[in-house]
């Protein structure tokens, strides 16, 4: 819930500039996803000026991204107005081989999901010959006459393109690991799916704030009587 | 999900806007509770350039809340810089008899929580006595030569104020409730708490989508097959 | 300055929301003319969730629009999508009556220029015959088959439909007039237009800002020093 | 006017965010310096989440920060809350010898302006001794036991910590340049300081939008009548 929103958000953004030193403002992203990475891309990518569509499967998730401002469409409908197209779907073929004839004549494709088959980059390649690396972490691939540039072969833009998440967010997500080990191991587990037990969220996010020097008020016990009864 | 975000954020917002014809941009805003209303209060209020200070007693929520650029501080710190507070929480004395001597002169009080009780207007008028009328809707008590400018005495403000939530974010609200009748009369329910189906949440999503001209993409047989299997 | 971008992109969107009681997140804003209006205009839209087009004759302020991450387009473009058409160019026909057919059934027209000729509501009138009154405020006029929804038969919303701009911002216009009528009286004028004393300016600002408590830092000797030589 | 605040602005806050690999969200931003770098500082600081507060000599600039939605403070109010120092004043000693003292724990002190110089950094190491290379581009200096990270010596983070300014908007300021040179050649300037002639940053701005598929409508002959009437 926060190394994805927050930490993905912005160093996907921020490897995707730093490797192709384009300018975000003005410029038409489509983001493939809109859950907490997609969100989090999404929000980076307006807050530096850019503009985007969402495409998402989820009819929650895409009413979300409408609410939120963002344009919500179609895959064939988004990819033809995108400069940047950047998948987080965590599925394969976010942009399959058969939408790569849509997308538009200098179009930058980058993924931030889990593994290096969300664009699928193998079917480009052997569609489209070999490529140029025009910069460093950019291949560029010529389709039809159109340069396709290519971040990191397809591979998670953040880590293969600069140096991932910070390490100030990853602490949440270790914590989480960490206090799993530590749950496991004290016995506490059922067998199966186990969730997470809320009151070691609140933990981590208490352990958190206090190192940023945040101190929470408590609720009274009025508050707390209001809560089990609803009597006011 | 969206009616408190989306509809009571902005109409909140445009409520006490409209009652008191203040200005937001510049204006110091603390927000009680960063829950889905205290969401879109803060992303109302920053979105019209106001700055905004949250207090939460949830951890995960307040941390939500920073890592959203929010000021998180409690209330005795954020109540003396606050230029409009506004009251969140579902609870009762969000804003206590006790915090009243910390508000500084010209404060506006209002509420978007469930009912009157969360700013304590009753305290505050034993402590201050009788209000005057400053506009229709805005009463203000003197209290210690410091004026406090309460809302609609308390009241849900963009109810009690303006003409509460729009019909396009409550057909979302009414929707869920129809089918949730429907399911019941349908026999499925369980007797005790109930979860509303994800399949109805999404119909309804769906629904309002294609309202809106917006229609979706599926997932394919080799996504719906990878996330089954996960094997590349 | 201070009154336009701030004061009346502000008052303009809560007084349509007001008066229509819509939604503004996930509307489509068609604004009109992007001087200091039209940018307060789209920056609330914006932070209220909504989508903006920009419709500008001026290339300069067009490209501005672009780089601040609303979409460009020329009024005949941007019309069919739009929800909310809001005009700020201090011209006439801005909305003109060759241009009524491309709206869409639904759409809201308001007016945040100079006076009431910028929409051509006499030639919609001429063309469509009566409207009813919806609400207070909104007349709705149907043009084959279309409802065109006028608020406050094209004046300026702001002040026809709520109560105009902020005190605490027409303090900083009321001051530049204030000045300038001194500053003629005092004999320092010349004939002709002149420019408002950046002197004056700055006393003006200086003073608000520490009605707002905000006291400022002063350029030091080592600094004047070195602007006046570029020397390092 | 386009590649301060829209180029500096992103790439500012992306070479700090590279160089340092922190988290945007949740941090407090200072930014010295309210011109056209120093607001599109503030706007991507802020869009990636991020507090700013502004410090600012000039009474009309910093009253528009306000406004903006910023905190205003003076130096020594600014400093001992933030964790990122950004200067754009053009001038020297932004941040002074006699401020590193307000400076906390872990500060990182980057510079967008003109030169090296408007971070004392001299004095710094003056007064610290020698630093140590915490990352390439980040040299630590320890001062009474408070750590502060100087990015890349004090010169333009964006130029010497990363690429610069995208081509795409030095584009604009290179055809200033050119067709200011063309203008000189051309015999049309007068000696001494000549204002960039309107029509040409409208032939610029013009064509960029042209490069980006955008083409304007024209003023019409009533509109340019009424204009140069103002007879309705």
């Amino acid at each position: 819930m926060f190394d994805n929103p927050y930490g993905t958000g912005q160093t996907t953004l921020t490897a995707i500039l730093a490797l192709t030193n384009l300018l975000a403002a003005g410029r038409e992203f489509c983001i493939v996803g809109y859950g907490w990475v997609g969100k989090g891309l999404a929000r980076a990518a307006d807050g530096l000026g850019g503009r985007v569509t969402i495409v998402e499967v989820d009819p929650v998730r895409a009413l979300t991204a409408h609410m939120d401002g963002f344009r919500v469409a179609a895959l064939a409908d988004a990819l033809p107005d995108a400069d940047v197209v950047i998948t987080a779907t965590g599925l394969i073929e976010a942009v399959p081989v058969g939408a790569l004839g849509l997308l538009k004549d200098g179009v930058v494709l980058a993924n931030a999901g889990h593994h290096d088959r969300e664009i699928d980059v193998p079917a480009l390649a052997a569609a489209a010959g070999a490529p140029i690396e025009a910069r460093r972490g950019v291949r560029t691939y010529v389709l039809d006459g159109r340069r396709l540039h290519v971040l990191v072969d397809g591979a998670l833009v953040n880590i293969a393109g600069l140096d991932g998440n910070p390490i100030e967010i990853m602490d949440l997500s270790f914590s989480v690991q960490a206090l799993s080990a530590h749950h496991l191991a004290s016995g506490a587990a059922l067998p199966g799916l186990n969730r997470f037990p809320d009151e070691l969220d609140a933990l981590i996010a208490r352990t958190k704030l206090a190192t940023l020097g945040i101190f929470l008020d408590d609720t009274t016990d009025a508050q707390r009587s209001f809560r089990a009864s609803w009597a006011l």
